[in-house]
């Protein structure tokens, strides 16, 4: 399988570097606006996280790096020692603007450590690293989508969950990219998105991307998932993570957890591929991690109309935690890990 | 317990006879308008029942016979066996106003029967009939909330899906009577309930109703359901049923079965409530249920406002089967039914 059956399958960038600028697809206004937002400055890139301008775990990592950049035309600085002193406080706001994804924490430490190391070029040497945290995501998706795809029987039904694809990464996606390839060699015939409530991530932005690439999924309730499992026309279930534990725990948006209990009820395989930058070894289980919790007003209406009651209470979690033994394969860029656990996640990533 | 400790929880009637019209409370319109909409055909009921002006398996039933009723108006019959010759055409179109509420044609053969066996005064007793299908449906939900109650500990939270209260029959309401019943009693301490995609009964109606109630519920997405269990904060959870089946598997809203699984997962118990009206001998297991699908459009936004991309296909199941085999217990006017079987069944309801 060419990079050239792929490119077919991947025409979505997200996130662009325009020299000075950093220009930000704005998925708050998808599928019907293809607008980009341009941020001039590492704030304005914080804020543009916070507000979901740009999400997905890998996406945000690769924009927080690029606000580390806008940051740095602001200080003045003779090696990179000094500007990482000064660049302390835009970092501490990029790092601040989401409290799950590993990725963004990850790639913020990744810019640091260079900017410590460099010397009086660390403008250059902090914008290739921007460049390159883009680039190696495009490739390990490609590679996971590889990886991921060789696990799947020819003529296969697929579900996925929320977006995890060209929109949230620098292209190409995790888990959609574990489905692009899949399409490209002929081994999925079917995929089915949940609607991924309550932002809709996966019929505002899912069945959009693929559409766009030419694969026609079909959009299901979430609360419908366990009904399609039970009519046989799924073999995966294929989702992403926002951090993924020693353990092999995944934290992942909300509702795939359950899609996690239910595959395991119908005998129906569950991959998470996810960039090895989601690994956080550091983190022992799902248990450690703290469950971010978005406005309850998310659940109050859709796209600006109410849909609830006046004075109604709600409990609006954005995120849930698979445990590893629901897990049949974590698919990052490094190779595939089966029936993950301590064991096997310390082998592959100590 | 006395009907007056309910009578505080239970102030809403979605279906009321004039005399001459059925007004219906429009469930469209619900939670920002609270108007009636005046049927004064049996075809206007059946139009108001496919509309789903009214819905919820039992309220059907009851609007079906008053549409009987109101279509008597229109026929010149001596006695009761050729008054049901020419209701045939009516009835026949209000039968087939929804395909899966077993209630519907329930109400509709106990209309035939009395109509068939009624001589001149065959208006009065089809009018009383309607009556006392009303009349028996809000004692059957009295009895059912207490029966349901009695297996909830004290100090409990529960979990409900879609709307079963008393917007979804004459009053009090199926599960919603069980959850009405159980913080009458206090054994119940806090109510969550899931929105309910496509339709949003539970935020749209469900938390409207227990908060007209005074009972305070937390609305949270359906993906959010096995976090939620995963956290303790849920004993049970009650959910009401469309058609049940001869050996105990349930037909309800698409969502129940992927509770059920959760619940199982988790520990957490899971109870049916019904009328035994719902209770279908005929049907031996969910696998002869036709499952309803409705336009895939309710699944590209809410409210009017589009949310999903253009051209994108989706399938919308409304309905789901949960085995008998995830069910703690089924609860009817007639009593509780532990781990239903069909032996069990058939012991209560042959």
């Amino acid at each position: 399988m060419s990079d050239l059956d792929f490119d077919r399958y991947d025409r979505i960038r997200p996130i662009r570097w325009t020299g000075d600028a950093l220009e930000l697809l704005d998925q708050r206004k998808l599928p019907f606006e293809v607008t980009y937002v341009r941020c001039e400055t590492s704030d304005a890139v914080a804020e543009a996280i916070a507000a979901l301008t740009v999400r997905g775990a890998p996406a945000i990592g690769i924009a927080a790096a690029w606000g580390v950049v806008l940051a740095a035309s602001t200080v003045d600085a003779a090696d990179g020692a000094s500007a990482a002193q000064a660049l302390e406080p835009p970092i501490d706001r990029l790092n601040a603007s989401r409290p799950t994804a590993v990725n963004l924490a990850w790639a913020l430490a990744r810019m640091r450590r260079v900017l410590g190391e460099a010397g009086a070029d660390w403008r250059e040497v902090i914008a290739r690293e921007a460049e390159a945290i883009s680039t190696e995501d495009l490739a390990a998706n490609r590679r996971m989508g590889a990886l991921g795809a060789a696990l799947i029987e020819p003529g296969s039904g697929v579900l996925t969950h929320c977006n995890t694809g060209s929109l949230a990464t620098a292209g190409f996606g995790t888990a959609l990219g574990v489905i692009r390839a899949g399409v490209a060699q002929g081994r999925i015939e079917q995929v089915f998105a949940g609607e991924t409530r309550p932002w809709l991530q996966g019929s505002r932005l899912t069945v959009w991307e693929l559409e766009q690439d030419g694969i026609a999924p079909t959009l299901i309730a979430d609360a419908a998932a366990s009904h399609l499992m039970k009519s046989n026309k799924v073999q995966w279930v294929i989702v992403g993570a926002d951090r993924i534990c020693a353990n092999g725990d995944t934290a992942n948006k909300i509702g795939t957890y359950q899609l996690a209990i239910a595959a395991r009820h119908h005998g129906v395989k569950f991959m998470v591929a996810a960039p090895s930058s989601t690994v956080d070894m550091a983190t022992p289980s799902g248990d450690a991690i703290h469950i971010e919790e978005r406005d309850p007003g998310e659940l109050f209406g859709v796209g600006g109309v109410r849909t609830a009651a006046e004075r109604v209470s709600a409990w609006n979690p954005v995120f849930d935690v698979t445990p590893h033994t629901l897990i049949d394969a974590i698919v990052t860029e490094r190779g595939v890990i089966e029936r993950p656990d301590e064991t096997a996640m310390r082998a592959a990533f100590s």
